[in-house]
């Protein structure tokens, strides 16, 4: 094997991974990320994915246009928490970038449209506050999940294999509405793009959503679909129905944190036997993360292999960058299923330094160089 | 050369023909479908693309539906002309299902949603009348080529080759718009799918939209974005975008009929050096029929290779589809275009009469079989 695997956590069955990951060296793949919005985000203190919480709205469409792009067409500058740590897209643009990995957007149900083209599933808009026992029509999430089946089972007749990100603000929270109403006691494991993991916070949502709905921990377990229209979100509807359709052909990488336990958790409701063909691709970020805990939530689903991948962030010579080895952000817009990606299709040649150095570079282009011409503006009108 | 190439007939530089299809031969292309409407086709007699003027608008979300689906589910039964013939989209789905050739849909403005999964690339609403002088906002035709370049550059990362479709009524008037102001005189050249063309119509909604728009021909021959905007139609900035952005990597088969004469004009003025990775795969009816002159259209703006493909329904059993080579319909939903991919991805194994069994069979199922069942229903409800 030519990829470091040193620089790739895995959590499961270590034999069955490197066998996984051995079939896809060298190979194709094709990045899917799906966007979309849940009204769960505008509750108080839930998610730092966006400046403000006013703009959190703009975060999905944001990070498609960066991954497009290499800038972001309908915010100015790119989505960041509060403090200042930028998108995990600048990570998802770099190593799609190197690799020159093909990238599609799924659109499932955002509250505003990105400016790039993106494949529709019929979904005419976000979901709905969980905390209301409600988050979608049964038969929006039928049909579009039948959709987005039509859109993986095609990828799969010309990629090696997908890989599947996505982009929701308070994805996380719904991820823990699904995994509860499927029975999967996931309070205090989910992540969270904070150090301090707003736990309280989405277990009260989850909670009070439950209440509303008038179920119990478990009370969805053998209705999937009734699980993601109580208390999950469109991305869901676009993850599952993709890999529904690729993996009965194609592998697939989950690109994502615990958000990604969701998917698996319904999958294993649905049609358990493809997730042969399922793993996740992930940061080391969330491997390692303390406050949540993807591996337990994996497995009370299914045996899947689990890959961290590292950007090497860690070792960033900028802040901004750094802060992700100390749990800001950590994941997100698939950018460790990227990094994995682009390490798998150049058979290592590709490495975390050049992952790295790509992302700097990036991080210069787009974030320090506007930081400059504000600055420069800033002075020159006072 | 596996391939019976005497079911192929070709147009142009035979030796650059067999060149350009040898190099597809086994390869693994992708069939894109571009669904639009123009409110040309509201013009009385101008399309029989739809049983009646009402229903015109449904027919390329039908079309599209039916090539997915192997059903429509807009509108009950299958597109057809007043008088029962059936769409091409049946000849599509059969040589696309045979082939197993993956499929997606481009909405550029369709007047009706498909119940489909489809990539948007930001055309809200459908080319206007040209006979108005104006057909889209030259802003919209200029970010909408821009997206459909970057589907088109996506594609062509996993893709071997494209196979570019349309489904657009009146869409032989409107490029007969383009061609003229882009200064070639196709007047009674463009083709139809009525076999006495009305070639008096689609001229004189021409000349009108050129008089309001006080245009000569030739008057935008150094402007093709000025062209589709006054002239044109949505389709148009679709395929034409896709083709840029594809066509620098791979080859793109043009499929379909005269209305591909205005892409590739609007092509050669635009970018002509990639028109050597493209090719016209059409049908055989269109190369022989005696009411347009696809050879002339071409050739006015590149010397490209002209692929007449044979469905075979000069022998097919069925009434609706024998009419094909009698004059109706001939082509369309880049029906030639699929057929001779199908040939090609399988290496000629996919023969003239393999391609008419499939669409006998397919047009017993779903255009025979409801026959018998409202006949059914009617005798007893009598």
């Amino acid at each position: 094997m030519n990829i470091n695997l040193k620089k790739v956590s895995i959590i499961g069955d270590e034999t069955k991974a490197y066998k996984f990951i051995e079939e896809l060296m060298g190979k194709n793949p094709v990045f899917v990320c799906t966007i979309a919005s849940t009204k769960t985000a505008m509750v108080p203190g839930i998610t730092v994915a966006g400046a403000s919480p006013e703009i959190v709205k703009y975060t999905p469409p944001a990070d498609a246009e960066l991954i497009y792009y290499g800038e972001c067409k309908c915010i100015s500058g790119i989505p960041a928490t509060p403090d200042g740590k930028p998108t995990p897209a600048i990570i998802t643009l770099s190593a799609l970038r190197l690799a020159n990995i093909p990238l599609f957007i799924v659109d499932a149900g955002c509250e505003v449209k990105p400016h790039i083209p993106y494949i529709s599933i019929g979904i005419p808009s976000p979901g709905d506050n969980i905390k209301n026992g409600k988050a979608l029509d049964r038969d929006v999430v039928e049909k579009a999940m039948n959709y987005a089946e039509i859109i993986g089972k095609n990828f799969a007749k010309i990629a090696d294999y997908l890989v599947l990100g996505e982009s929701i603000p308070a994805g996380t929270t719904t991820a823990l509405g699904v995994l509860m109403s499927l029975g999967i006691d996931a309070r205090g494991k989910v992540s969270s793009s904070m150090p301090d993991n707003p736990h309280e916070i989405k277990n009260k949502v989850v909670e009070e959503g439950m209440k509303v709905a008038g179920i119990k921990i478990g009370s969805l377990k053998d209705d999937p679909i009734g699980a993601i229209s109580t208390l999950g979100d469109p991305m869901m509807v676009s993850v599952v129905g993709m890999t529904l359709g690729a993996a009965q052909k194609i592998p697939v990488i989950l690109a994502g944190g615990t958000q990604m336990a969701a998917i698996v958790a319904l999958i294993s409701r649905i049609r358990s036997d493809i997730l042969r063909n399922v793993a996740i691709g992930t940061t080391k970020y969330i491997v390692e993360d303390k406050t949540s805990n993807i591996g337990w939530l994996i497995n009370q689903s299914a045996s899947i292999p689990i890959f961290g991948a590292d950007p090497g962030l860690s070792e960033s010579k900028k802040e901004g960058l750094k802060a992700y080895a100390y749990g800001f952000v950590r994941e997100g817009v698939g950018a460790g299923g990227a990094t994995l990606a682009a390490m798998l299709k150049s058979n290592g040649k590709i490495t975390t330094d050049m992952i790295r150095d790509e992302i700097e570079k990036n991080y210069e282009k787009i974030v320090e160089s506007r930081l400059k011409s504000y600055i420069h503006k800033y002075l020159h009108n006072d």
